[in-house]
């Protein structure tokens, strides 16, 4: 059984010592994320992910495996010290995008770029294969990992990190046609996702690919009042482009319709980027296949990246009040919360207690709910302080066994978290009705 | 459904281009994992996980949460780069130890270390919430991440490289009586974790906890014909230790019991350690609980460590042919492969390929199999063919539509590749085997 005494949290409203004084708290997910004991500074740009968040991350890990599973994508594990070599036959060593590359000496003196991503990385593994079999493709390999950028301002929590956790996916064609489908068939895999999520509103908007190379990008952002990008809509014909990706003087009309005078500007959080890379990487690293009348070709790539923490954080700033958390409901950390009586209280004397105990056991037999109950036996707060905290936290439904346990039958209150209603009903009811919320 | 054709597995039997020439194939396991597909070299030391041991990987890391769970350990990240400024705290940037520490500095010119092991991050947490109370205690954090160790000579494979998965636990008590019973508790579930795994035999031996600091410690190891390590066990009362760990001279007796003259040597593969660490840690970094009567104290902490990487590679070391790879049962990518006849045979033509699928989905529906078994359909290969390949892959129960499927009733064969015994059975009895191999 799952009880919150047990889950570490520390409730720190504003954070005290040197440390962290240290930080700015520069966004409503981070000041929530902090006060609720979800994560910790560690040091400017680097955070703990305590036990809450880490279950809505593996969550959204689980949820993001089985949508790759989807497209056929095989999941592997790619080092994260990639050789600082392979970044200099792509180019990608040299220039402006240096300051943000982290880098590190072995003891034999070989430089190795700790992976922001891993275009170059992958692209030698194809490289040592060359050449495969036109047969083996297409070919989509993804991983879920640890990235790194030095951050020249790391903020907002989460969603801006010096270190941070990434789900990477890179496709091989043998043609450029074959690969702009492959493209598609992710941007239609992503966009089922996000909305499987329940992210509610993203935008698709058109992308800079300058960095990564390439002939066609998008990105996927979530509207927010905080974020690094802003977003400029065509009211005309519904195109969006992140107006960083397109020259300054040209915000005034829409770059496909052609329209002016009807941008909308809004800000966004970028969750998930996609880019369609032709030969840029495959080229100069000789990654090739052999084509079916016997000539070698360089492999047709696209890269497909979604920020997993930053998702996490990016649901919470869009979704949340001021005060309280709220999560896509497959995100949150617990789906269900019970809150049994005030130890020695009349309802506890009469049996409120030992009910929550057994309707939780019913609880987590709902399909999907195994794990994914949590008991507040806190029980020396009052209901009142629990049902507050619980709500702050954002779990779905919250079952409070309250004054109403001492009737015949008893009742107890379901709060559906989500629209802000309260139900009043028995125990067999209440699971009755999670059952036909949860769709199970 | 899974399909071997779909599966990313590079048959490749010597490593032929210049950067895999440089590496060395040191160990049986890494000859095996690379001719079969399963890894292939990035760098020296670094390797990619290619999707057959992924999923190897995958299943050890779910049983190790299951096992974490079982003594209340909560997971979380810590950040793979830690403060410079810790280490020298804790005393562990400087001297010897200081060559496998990789680090790199950041733009902000502050020198962060790529962690090996994380006491210094997570007891800086602590010290950020100190003085917690005494009833918060005991309190229990582990990770699964990517470590860092800058090896002089990496080899063996996934055995010893500059960067591999580990989980790592972390433990904190009120006192040193607690904190010792906790290093047992934990000792006890890695003796239960290692069993259930299916490892085979398996060493506790008395551990070095010089570089890690302490005052007890534990080694795991699997007794292997490769290993950096010697085991020294007396044939008189059992007790073992690492020969790394004592003195030269004491080689010929035992340090428990005193006897001399019967000291076996073995060599190991260290799968876990684990570490009684006291104040070590949170001493110079202050992270302290404020005691039943108003005193604060420093944390009693213990550390524990499984080389998740390294593991999956040991059991394949101690359990595998020259030519076969053999798993634990649980960590095999699939546990059961099915092999359908070869297109346009006899057997294909009076519906044995049907067959093989629709066993297929009965296969999956036994507990546990779900998305655990594989069609190998290479109908282009003979069924002798991929007979072999399965035997070589190690899948533990294979099951061929062999040229019997023609009978009436249609005869298979099922392949116990552990015992290396072959039964013939129709379908419906395959899968009661099967449930009854499984203990499902």
């Amino acid at each position: 059984m799952n009880r919150i005494s047990k889950i570490f949290q520390p409730m720190v409203i504003i954070p005290k010592n040197a440390v962290i004084k240290k930080q700015e708290v520069s966004s409503r997910s981070q000041r929530l994320m902090t006060e609720l004991g979800l994560i910790r500074p560690a040091t400017n740009g680097t955070f703990y992910l305590l036990p809450l968040v880490q279950r809505s991350v593996d969550k959204l890990v689980a949820i993001v495996d089985a949508h790759m599973k989807q497209i056929d994508a095989q999941k592997v594990t790619l080092p994260i010290l990639t050789p600082g070599d392979l970044w200099k036959k792509s180019g990608r060593l040299t220039g402006t995008v240096n300051r943000e590359i982290m880098t590190t000496i072995d003891r034999h003196e070989n430089l190795q770029v700790l992976s922001p991503t891993n275009e170059e990385s992958i692209t030698s593994l194809m490289a040592s294969l060359s050449p495969i079999s036109y047969k083996q493709l297409p070919l989509r390999f993804y991983q879920i990992g640890t990235k790194f950028r030095d951050e020249m301002k790391p903020r907002f929590g989460l969603i801006r990190t010096k270190e941070f956790l990434m789900k990477d996916l890179y496709t091989f064609d043998g043609n450029d046609t074959n690969a702009l489908d492959t493209y598609h068939e992710v941007c239609g895999i992503y966009e089922r996702m996000l909305r499987n999520i329940g992210l509610g509103n993203f935008a698709k908007v058109q992308g800079d690919s300058g960095l990564m190379g390439g002939s066609l990008s998008h990105e996927y952002h979530l509207p927010a009042t905080v974020g690094d990008d802003t977003l400029a809509t065509c009211e005309k014909c519904g195109h969006s482009v992140n107006v960083e990706a397109i020259p300054e003087g040209k915000r005034e009309s829409c770059t496909k319709c052609g329209e002016g005078g009807a941008i909308r500007l809004t800000e966004g959080i970028e969750v998930a980027h996609t880019f369609l890379l032709g030969d840029k990487y495959s080229n100069p690293l000789k990654a090739t296949y052999l084509q079916e009348h016997g000539l070698t070709e360089p492999l047709a790539m696209g890269c497909f990246g979604v920020g997993i923490t930053r998702l996490v954080a990016a649901a919470i700033e869009v979704l949340s009040t001021d005060t309280d958390i709220r999560w896509p409901r497959r995100l949150a950390p617990f789906t269900v919360c019970l809150i049994p009586p005030k130890s020695g209280s009349k309802e506890d004397k009469c049996g409120g207690s030992a009910l929550a105990e057994s309707l939780y056991s019913k609880v987590i037999e709902l399909p999907g709910l195994h794990d994914d109950a949590i008991l507040d036996d806190r029980n020396h707060l009052t209901i009142g302080k629990r049902l507050l905290l619980a709500k702050r936290m954002g779990y779905p439904f919250v079952i409070v066994i309250g004054s109403r346990v001492v009737e015949d039958p008893p009742t107890l209150e379901l709060h559906l978290i989500e629209s802000g209603q309260t139900m009043e009903l028995s125990p067999n009811d209440i699971v009755t009705e999670l059952r036909k919320h949860l769709g199970a």
